[in-house]
């Protein structure tokens, strides 16, 4: 299965009719996963058939309203919904006063358990991790704290060769899951069957780095070296060079530049200012450096393979 | 000149597709005030026309969410359009701690003098006024402390009587304000000229009264006796009356009682509960109470004569 990105909003600064701010739904080995959430994102949501109940994980990159002033209005309609299962929100510190307070004030405290992750580290941090994925921190040069969130697939199992396998009348079905976890298979007779000869190798783990809002920071790199996709936000072209300098945001073609020195194999561009009229211009620039350069689009959804 | 009424948003709870959660804009005498701002409603002032700069004083009922999140994005947007006129926000106290602390995590101070008027009492009070406008607290009934607002034009200067002054060669044009504002003309043979042969009365001041979120409350006529036009929270049909109680709304019945009551000339409906499909049934049931009840919609103007 592959990952499944939804852009639910891809512009910056303040919402505009037709240009939401930063908001995405990451689908990654049955996770369903929120990565910000801008004012509007939860109409966002149901205009692209999400269902809320699966969100169980929301990541805040960062305390600017375009990616985190529609939080508070998502987990108070998780409560008007009836929700029980329990919300994880990972952001920076401060995020949980911002909300509780908000939540104290309109006497609207959840019947479910939202626990809050506050993230505080300049390092690399290990945020999530099950038997299928993990998410990794990914820290950012912004004008306050920020994160981005680097999503990897854990290498999943051995896949079983049929092939082979039915040549041995020995083998039994209740055998599968020993040999899917590498496990050789004995026959009576005392022949070792070696593991490889009777599966094939699992699927290559998939990764996901999503980097907004950050200057030109190659400290990164490492971080996100060979991603099969990187989101980078682009919040200017390069004749704003001196304006993304200033306000700690990156032009496309530094964009580029840092998908080309980690080797992703694509890059999607997002964040786009307002001043722009004709966002193409933006893939047109990175494209210069980094060739699989696409465009965030709001609706647009990404299958990464 | 008359009011006029622009509604953002009309309907309760969470945001939906195509239902905004509360938000009015009212032009009175060259005032324009908002009248709370659930969230989205920066997205409804931009789709509606309205020019952000105009807004200088925004009213906030209560703060549960649907008609208060959009706040906070609102004033962060005025301060990325480097606006510097002051603005004043009038809601229920906590409501200054709320912002201040999302502008403090976002480090986005407002650049322009950014003024909280924090309301505590259970009396009506008079909280703006100056030469043409009064607004007065509503205290209504609801699950936390909220204040529906009255907005009252003065009584405006006298009108000239042209056919009247005309008669007298004597008086001029430089005389006309002393006319508006009530004073006797004197002639050069001591002759004194009565005020009111030389003007007409002047118009009658309009009036407005928002009531929104509510429990019927009775208690609330003699402040809103003979309004123009009201604008009554119905969440509700009677057909759930036992659920208006409990949750401190009103049905559709018990607007139009106040209505009634009140003797007001126009109800305005609005704060539809999203269980229901046909907000023309809201109508229906006012008016059997009430002639003159209409629904607000998102985008509908009306203008209060």
């Amino acid at each position: 299965m592959s990952l499944k990105l939804t852009i639910l909003g891809c512009h910056s600064a303040t919402p505009r009719i037709n240009a939401h701010p930063t908001s995405q739904f990451l689908e990654i080995k049955n996770h369903h996963f929120l990565i910000d959430c801008g004012e509007g994102t939860q109409v966002q949501l149901r205009k692209f058939g999400v269902k809320f109940s699966k969100i169980k994980h929301i990541f805040i990159s960062h305390l600017h309203g375009d990616h985190f002033f529609g939080l508070v209005g998502l987990i108070s309609t998780f409560r008007l919904l009836n929700r029980e299962t329990e919300l994880h929100v990972y952001g920076p510190k401060g995020i949980k006063e911002a909300i509780t307070l908000q939540l104290k004030l309109s006497n609207s405290w959840t019947q479910y358990p939202l626990l809050f992750h506050e993230l505080t580290s300049f390092d690399s941090e290990l945020i999530f991790e099950d038997k299928s994925v993990e998410v990794h921190t990914i820290p950012l040069k912004h004008r306050v704290y920020t994160n981005g969130f680097l999503f990897k697939e854990k290498e999943g199992e051995r896949k079983l060769n049929m092939n082979a396998i039915l040549n041995y009348d020995e083998i039994e079905v209740c055998d599968y899951q020993n040999l899917k976890n590498g496990r050789d298979f004995t026959l009576k007779n005392g022949t070792v069957l070696k593991n490889k000869i009777l599966t094939l190798n699992p699927s290559l783990p998939k990764s996901y780095a999503f980097c907004s809002d950050t200057a030109y920071f190659p400290e990164i790199i490492p971080i996100i070296k060979n991603v099969n996709c990187l989101y980078h936000e682009s919040t200017f072209l390069k004749d704003k060079e001196n304006l993304a300098l200033k306000t700690l945001h990156s032009t496309s073609e530094q964009a580029a530049n840092i998908a080309k020195q980690a080797n992703v194999q694509q890059l999607i561009l997002g964040h786009y200012s307002g001043r722009y009229k004709n966002i193409e211009d933006f893939k047109t620039e990175a494209q210069e450096i980094f060739k699989n350069s696409v465009l965030a689009e709001t609706g647009k959804v990404f299958e990464i393979n």
